[in-house]
């Protein structure tokens, strides 16, 4: 295997040197004034990332956590739910409200599809439900859906929003208030650039009243018990204080780039991903929109078997792409470009594809990918 | 605040140098084979340092996270336990079967107590329960009890034993198969020398059977999904990948050092803290013998609030030490020596107390606290 590794999966994602030399202090104790100063600027700062006025929760875990405390806080057993998915991760809301005895009512889409508001709206209206949960950005297939009709039509059925936005937050844009959307699921170790260990959650109001009758048990992801500590900068178990460090300089270095900027570097990574590829003769599976500007998923061409592609990048040329998850597997690989990226990783991922892709005696053209999406990439404004 | 600062808390504790560059290492991916590997081999470690041949399941989170997993995969609603407790940690327990909906029989001791194994095999004769709860080492007294009569009386009466080992994991000896403890729930930031974030338990044939069958809703800390994962070292969520590079490096200096030799060390770290608090005139709250290797709590002198002695050293002085909790609040303070510490850091403690007492008025004996401490700490064998 070679020496130097290039990480470009759709997460975890490379965490800035500033990040990992601030994860590699000493550690602090939870309850003195050098964390609680760094915890407050944290959680003010996520609430700024997710544009909320409401407080955002904190806990040690993994992107599956956050999704499984909105299900422990938000039901109870027996409560209809809508789930609507086309993609793993979509699915996975589907098993956690199981798990948990809801009564799933499952909009499934084909991963790959682009989820349609309609069609939530009426199987809404034939059913009614306590919550709808649904994903922003479909990790699993490049997809991102718009979530503003979403919230709006569960708000218009009395039923809660609950969005998963574990791969899109802070790579896309998302307004948590002005969107009304109720819960919002994320995690640091995507494009908040920070090693995996941090799960997160936004809690409107509503969402507030639900939990309070919602008889799930729940403990260390209680909402009400992690408020309650957050609102004393007293954290009701011990915080992951190393990670919350990193996370809270990541979000530093997010907020001065600022949001919006944020945001379009992120569809042009989306756009020159999306004209390499297509200059290799590859066909896209993720749309071909600027929509796509959190994770890429092209087919593999004839022949090739997409989880071999990424062994082959991985083992001998150190760089890791994702391949295709649950149906997708050996059809697609996926090149994330979320968070601590720039340009010249995309040309990266761009040459190694076109180099393996050869090794495999697949027909690619060459030599074009690299100037095609540098030039897709210059072209402003989005 | 002054700049340089000595972490002396019982958690979490500080990590070693080498720990925290592991930790600063850039990203991996989770399932690929640099994480692979250190995943099979912390792993491997983890079973080495627990003392079993079954599988240490590995979870993001903190400690509070893998105790619920035990009440989560272990209890039915309604399911008969009985919790043993005397502190703030062992009540935890009974908070979170609380929250299960188990139906707990609270043999509930005065903090500070050590707690008898009679009383709870009386208890369980008298009432059936599907698993007892209990505590090795109660942090927030001091107190160490010995788990292997628990264990007993718990098989003896057909209940499975659950032992609360996360300050005592590394520091005192711990025989998980040896003894027949059903599920040992520890974390990686006492003893273990690593950043908060990682949690742990071992479970027994019985606890897994017991499992099968438990009905509490749990997704994230389900330990079937967490085992199948381990077993082909496929993650079942994205763990934390840059902690567990930094525990799989601080377990081999832990299984460099010999766990017995660890043991020995802890023991000889209390004996000095002890002998030293003594020498300057302090009273004792954990018990003045070699049990107490954890953590040391002494009553604050006549006219001191324990509290303010605590703050005095954190604010003044740059030395962290914790002070009483719940009903122990300004009654006494608590130094912690897990892990990564050695004589001159209980020396510090020391002189820290010794100094601070004296600006706080407190009639204390002057200038024989370090020595003694040293003299104590040199007595071997243990």
């Amino acid at each position: 295997m070679p020496e130097k590794r290039y990480l470009m999966t759709p997460g975890p994602t490379p965490a800035p040197p500033e990040v990992l030399a601030a994860i590699a202090q000493p550690v602090v104790h939870h309850r003195g004034p050098d964390f609680k100063q760094l915890y407050a600027e944290c959680l003010e700062r996520l609430r700024q990332v997710f544009r909320t006025e409401s407080e955002v929760l904190l806990f040690g875990g993994s992107g599956t956590g956050t999704m499984e405390s909105a299900v422990a806080n938000l039901c109870s057993p027996g409560d209809r739910v809508l789930v609507v998915s086309a993609g793993y991760f979509g699915e996975r809301w589907a098993s956690i409200a199981d798990a948990y005895g809801a009564d799933v009512d499952h909009l499934r889409y084909v991963w790959g599809e682009i989820p349609s508001a309609e069609d939530a709206a009426a199987r809404l209206a034939e059913r009614e439900a306590v919550a709808l949960f649904f994903t922003h950005s479909e990790t699993s297939t490049g997809v991102v859906s718009d979530p503003q009709p979403f919230a709006q039509l569960a708000r218009e059925a009395g039923a809660l929003s609950v969005v998963d936005a574990i791969s899109s937050l802070g790579a896309v844009p998302l307004e948590t208030d002005a969107w009304g959307l109720d819960v919002v699921a994320s995690g640091a170790q995507k494009a908040l650039m920070t090693p995996p260990g941090i799960a997160l959650a936004s809690v409107s109001p509503a969402a507030w009243e639900r939990s309070a009758i919602a008889t799930s048990p729940r403990f260390y992801f209680d909402w009400e018990r992690t408020r309650k500590g957050q609102a004393t900068l007293d954290a009701p178990v011990t915080p992951p204080v190393s990670l919350v460090a990193g996370l809270n300089v990541a979000l530093g270095m997010l907020l001065d780039e600022g949001l919006e900027a944020a945001f379009e570097r992120h569809v042009r990574l989306g756009r020159a991903c999306r004209e390499g590829l297509k200059a290799m003769g590859l066909e896209l599976f993720s749309p071909d929109d600027d929509s796509s500007a959190v994770v890429t998923a092209a087919r593999a061409p004839e022949g090739v078997d997409s989880g071999e592609l990424v062994l082959l990048l991985r083992d001998r040329h150190g760089v890791t792409l994702a391949p295709g998850q649950g149906e997708l597997k050996g059809k697609i690989f996926r090149i994330g470009h979320i968070g601590y990226y720039d340009v010249f990783d995309i040309t990266t991922a761009l040459a190694a594809v076109e180099l393996a892709l050869i090794e495999l005696g697949a027909d690619v053209e060459r030599g074009t990918a690299v100037t095609r999406a540098l030039e897709a990439f210059e072209r402003t404004p989005v």
